[in-house]
């Protein structure tokens, strides 16, 4: 049975337990969460990921997009990533490696650690055809179902699909405004084939088969958005919404099949559309977590998009946003190295902690009041142990004053905190 | 006459012609903003900074504060930041050093660049008191007046008071729900004397004094808010608006009076009180351009609070805060060094830009349609052109592909814009 099976018969499974204790929430509350579809635990039975809540009423989750590509493919420095993100507190890994051995190399990144791991399966096909001489074209429907079933009996814990690019909403999709066109590489894969076979997308016409695997492996779909917006000058128009609609659809047709399923979203996104994006998406998509890349309010930060992500990020997540896949200084201009996935993971936990405060999560708050009491007390220790960063928040301490002690170089004696203790003695 | 003095009168000043055409706005609709008090334009008469315009319908303003430490006093260092300011795109520059000599320190930078300058002049005063062995409690009112008054002549374009600490604030605060007290220096010193002396406040009891000295010379008051919160815990308390209370006051004295005047605001707020707190603001301070110290949404993030000062900075200005003051990585740790100066600008850019474009601004929407435009291209020179950090950002394109060509080696082969090119053939 998946998770989702078990919570709806009220079997409180190890992975209900253990998602119910980190998230400090009574198991019967969260069994009622995830029969309903609002939060999912991804969790491959061929596995034994780390158990993992994402949804409504948990704290907000982060992802780190590492992997190959055709340019760039080496595996040691794949796995490096994979050390970053867990010391740095990514709470899944999606491989979307493009280059080199795809099976091996995943199968390594599924050894090697036990955070959750979601895969595009559509990258691992079009990767194959493309060294073979071949494109998108000679693509045919079992070879993505091959895929999808290799991957599963993996032990991928969750993978994106882009169901939504229909007959249907291509129809109603009209691509003429739009600066950037289709930036969803699976997407533009998917309408490339669709086009010219004039065939429907094997994704959205075989769903069922799509869930009959999912539902032997425990898989747990992410609907991805293939029309999801490249600028925001292209945010929130009839192509990404009629692609929501689909989504809706299929989440449905998921959840009554046992099969747990997320939504992906924008993207690019401005600021002021970001809270209508979320609620669009719970309303359609019956409450089903919403997974968001970025989002990014601006086209302008290249080099600085993990901070342009991390803004979006924040605002989504506290709009009710449930994951947030980080964004890499490396964003729109290379793959990214080991300090891009540090910072990107640094920037969207920034903006996680700061969501879950504003959700109200307990946990979240407790850490903040930690450090304040501590700055009182000048207990660097204790600031540096609870800060996102302790390794870097001592080394910054220490440039300028040899011990911790309580001058700092930025006020040196002119400190408020001395003078206002000298205040409370008066 | 001051600005806001030129505006009443309908006289458009070449500073106010200036702002009106770098802001694209109607001069006519510029000067009624001004004499309303919703825009200022800090433009001391001994001096000749850039007309910058800061408050409502003209685009978010960034300050970056610089400036030495009895720890950390290196001048060449301080012109560098500036060259850094420049260079990155900050509107302002508030010099808060209180190490080495302050008067030729601030007159070398009011020489160094045409940025608006800002000060907050108890600064000087305590630090000249600590040379001296002595405390804040050996401070005299008129000590602080000749500061301001040579300041004022110097060329200071706006400087900061902490004039609501008044007996009647202290009086209705109760800091004993606080974790952090105060964390403003100005303010600590100023209830530290205060409490000793009996006294009331002196920049409050002196009040129109202080307006004769901004008058003349037409300096901006920023009236500070010694009562900031310090953890997002002590965010919107009886303390915090008792002061804002008084500020609302003193900004109408100060505009009767023909004095251009803006307010500072919080410091450490969690996210779900920023837009409630730039509300609060614009109500009780007669709409008078809000000046925001981050705000911080969190406090765990040290090391990275130029990017938790992003997050919070993109929602207040989003919510109508005019004026965004930056935070570095190196805040509550350490001095900020050049690198940490330009972080903090660039953070805090997008941010404004991010809020700009949710206020509606043409000129803001405009980089990023062009940015759009320039990637469907792959135009990577336009790209790089209207980006934040086009230096960085040629830098990262150019580290795993030698030419500007359209392989990029994040996507390779797998481009979803080429692939979708070949649709739009079709």
């Amino acid at each position: 049975m998946t998770q989702l099976q078990m919570a709806i018969q009220g079997i409180a499974s190890p992975e209900i337990l253990a998602v119910a204790e980190s998230e400090n929430i009574d198991p019967q509350k969260l069994m009622k969460l995830i029969a309903n579809g609002e939060v999912v635990i991804p969790h491959n039975r061929n596995r034994n990921a780390v158990p993992t809540g994402i949804g409504s009423q948990t704290s907000t989750k982060v992802n780190a997009n590492i992997g190959t590509s055709d340019i760039m493919c080496n595996l040691e420095l794949e796995i490096a990533k994979i050390r970053i993100c867990e010391e740095y507190g990514a709470h899944s890994v999606m491989d979307l490696s493009t280059g080199g051995d795809l099976d091996s190399i995943r199968k390594i990144m599924l050894e090697e650690s036990r955070l959750i791991l979601g895969t595009v399966p559509i990258y691992a096909v079009a990767s194959k055809l493309d060294r073979q001489g071949k494109s998108i074209l000679d693509f045919s429907p079992e070879m993505l179902f091959t895929e999808i079933e290799r991957q599963a009996e993996q032990g991928v814990d969750f993978m994106t699909v882009h169901a939504g690019i229909t007959k249907w909403s291509l129809q109603a999709h009209d691509m003429r405004d739009r600066l950037l066109g289709i930036v969803s590489r699976g997407g533009s894969l998917l309408k490339r084939w669709m086009l010219s076979t004039k065939e429907e997308n094997p994704l959205y016409q075989y769903y069922d088969k799509l869930l009959d695997i999912c539902e032997h492996h425990d898989v747990t779909l992410s609907l991805g958005d293939g029309f999801r917006p490249g600028a925001i000058h292209d945010a929130t128009d009839a192509t990404q919404i009629s692609e929501l609609i689909v989504l809706g659809e299929l989440v449905k047709r998921a959840t009554a099949r046992g099969v747990q399923v997320m939504v992906e979203g924008p993207g690019h996104v401005p600021y002021q559309d970001i809270a209508a994006n979320v609620q669009l998406e719970k309303s359609l998509c019956h409450k089903a977590p919403f997974y968001v890349l970025g989002p990014l309010p601006t086209d302008f930060a290249g080099a600085y998009d993990h901070i342009t992500g991390a803004i979006g990020g924040a605002l989504a997540a506290a709009s009710g946003a449930d994951f947030l896949c980080y964004v890499t200084p490396a964003e729109h201009l290379c793959l990214p190295d080991l300090e891009d996935v540090k910072q990107g993971i640094i920037a969207s936990r920034i903006a996680a902690h700061i969501a879950d405060i504003a959700k109200g999560l307990p946990n979240a708050t407790a850490v903040d009041d930690k450090i304040a009491k501590a700055r009182r007390e000048m207990d660097w220790e204790t600031v540096f142990r609870y800060s996102v960063d302790p390794k870097l928040a001592r080394q910054r301490k220490s440039e300028t004053s040899s011990d911790l002690s309580d001058r700092c170089s930025m006020c040196g004696n002119l400190c408020a905190i001395k003078t206002d203790k000298e205040n409370t003695l008066d």
